[in-house]
């Protein structure tokens, strides 16, 4: 990959400075193991669920203290060791670069025949992804701090201004198709610079979003508005993170009334399970949840025609979110989500179109913000 | 959907108003031949492969002339007839309130019980789309000027300034993120006030888009960069079709070596088989296809780590592809299928990262560009 490196003009950010010290520290304890005769080695947390806990105080998912060693002279391990130092060589490399790359590029970047023996370092994306994830934890960075991103998607507009590497992006004036939220958010990329909104709208998908935003609800609410394109991709969580941790914003979520709705809500809430580890930098667990509710068949007047039958699966999956810990102990929750299942049917944001095409955004989200009616 | 209508304030641009003398020109039809106590009937251009042509002087698909009755007093006509004065009503309001609806707002608008008898007015979205594309060719109209919208996905930057309903959007200072292509890009609602670009560089996915961001590859070369997704959404391929109609722009297309990034190619260049009466709208016959192209495994000098072997349908596909009209009598395209075929694999964009991780932005394309090699 460095190959046509020019790493002369560059200059590295803090963190980039950080991330390459926090590289460079593993790498020397290898070396130094090497020289003393001993057996390379390093320690990786464990990343499973039996690792992680939630803390009740600070309301987030944690890993806990177990490692694994991953060791060279070792039949079973020395691949995945080989394969976790050719990582943090790629990752360095980027950052020296100044550039960043998709985690598709690192896994084809690293791929090659090892000479002499008839075999490949990594033989597909699956046999690289979970070493990403290996060097994150074993280095204690996100993936965006070693450079990699992932697919874009989402957009924002609303009451606030950012710098986004040198330009200024106004987002009160983005016109109909706003700012596409990009992969890596982090300060060295984007920068707060004057915020006027008072909280943060965060809806399911790009076609609600362009309602609320064609009907001006950030202008009349002084808010910012987002979506992620369904399940939010990183960036737009982080995105969101940052702004409610560094400017102080509510988050009201507004999403189907379905297990995806609420497994979506979770993931903004409390992170992903299977990545515990980066729920510190990505977990907003004072987010709320506006709607849609399983009460809001009655509570709107609905009628059956926007009913949408519960498949089996999704009574399973409703099940198995009431069982997260922290659904678990909220009796608001679970009467949530039982409700919906003796309900038999789910509802999308969309349903409320039925009433009028406005509702949502002039009577339903108004009125539980003026209320303060939401689960969190 | 009328139920809170404010229809007092609205000024209707001139396409607004040409659509809604469409509408209500087939409505005054229908009404007056129910005066007349002559069969309420109207005339749906047939939307089916028989009815659709390849003009080789054009080069578009065009729909021909044929057209099927669809009456109020026929058993197995009554309900299409009924829905599709239902949608015709339902984007005449959208269009009088000013608003625009996804398809999916549409169809739960618009979904209701029959009074009287059990039956449902639409029972499911796939009942409603057809009715959509009827309207749409019973009109003449596409879909965005009957105000309905698609989920939005794809990403611009570049040298070009636009109008997005009154915001004036900087193409050349968007940072990392870009700006969001909206769904609906008429004239009514996208101006382009200012381009000094020579050509547009259209990717398939996001993550290769961040790439040329950010090696500023439009800044460099002087373009626009757009990317759509994986298959461009209706917004993006509009938005590509008026840049280079009424902007004089070159299109040139960066996408897979698979059967896959060829349909993308094929869609952008002519439009879709079966939405052909939109192509004198969206399909844009001198757009060109830079790559990956099956020969670059050899003129790239690839490793074989790259290679992702053809699955069966892979293989179906690109005969599929290959007997299309604009490639059928086509020498190079037909060599550049068989040559993918005969090398039983497929290759990405990101294929090329093995080489460097700006070898597609710093050489690839810009080699392509000075030889102009390309497909078209």
């Amino acid at each position: 990959m460095a190959k046509s490196a020019k790493t002369a003009q560059i200059t590295l950010s803090d963190r980039d400075q950080a991330a390459i010290e926090k590289l460079a520290d593993v790498a020397s304890l290898v070396a130094s193991q090497a020289q003393q005769k001993k057996d390379p080695t390093v320690e990786i947390p464990v990343r499973a669920l039996s690792n992680v806990s939630f803390n009740e105080r600070k309301k987030i998912i944690e890993m806990g203290k177990r490692t694994s060693q991953r060791q060279l002279f070792n039949l079973t391990q020395a691949k995945s060791f080989m394969q976790t130092l050719l990582v943090s060589k790629g990752t360095k490399q980027l950052i020296e670069q100044g550039k960043t790359a998709s985690i598709r590029s690192l896994y084809y970047s690293l791929k090659h025949k090892i000479k002499g023996i008839n075999e490949n370092t990594f033989d597909e994306q699956a046999d690289c992804d979970p070493i990403i994830e290996d060097c994150e934890v074993l280095f204690n960075v996100i993936r965006e701090e070693l450079h990699l991103f992932a697919d874009p998607r989402g957009s924002m507009v609303g009451n606030i201004t950012i710098v986004d590497k040198g330009d200024e992006i106004r987002c009160f004036q983005m016109g109909s198709g706003g700012y596409s939220i990009p992969s890596i958010v982090e300060p060295s990329v984007i920068e707060f610079k004057k915020c006027t909104a008072d909280f943060i709208l965060h809806v399911e998908k790009g076609t609600v979003w362009q309602r609320f935003n064609e009907d001006k609800f950030w202008k009349k609410h002084n808010c910012i508005l987002t979506h992620g394109g369904g399940q939010p991709p990183r960036g737009v969580r982080r995105l969101l993170y940052r702004m409610h941790h560094e400017l102080g914003l509510p988050v009201y979520c507004l999403l189907d009334n379905d297990p995806w709705g609420y497994y979506i809500y979770s993931v903004i809430k409390q992170g992903s399970i299977n990545l515990a580890f980066e729920s510190q930098r990505m977990a907003i667990p004072a987010a709320r949840f506006l709607g849609i509710r399983s009460i809001d068949f009655e509570r709107c007047g609905l009628s059956d025609d926007v009913k949408i039958g519960l498949t089996d699966t999704d009574k399973k999956r409703a099940r198995q979110v009431a069982e997260y810990p922290w659904f678990k102990n909220k009796k608001e929750w679970q009467k949530e989500i039982q409700k919906m299942l003796e309900n038999g049917f789910k509802l999308e944001v969309e349903a409320l179109t039925s009433l009028d095409l406005s509702y949502v955004t002039e009577k339903y989200v108004p009125q539980r913000l003026k209320e303060g009616h939401f689960l969190d």
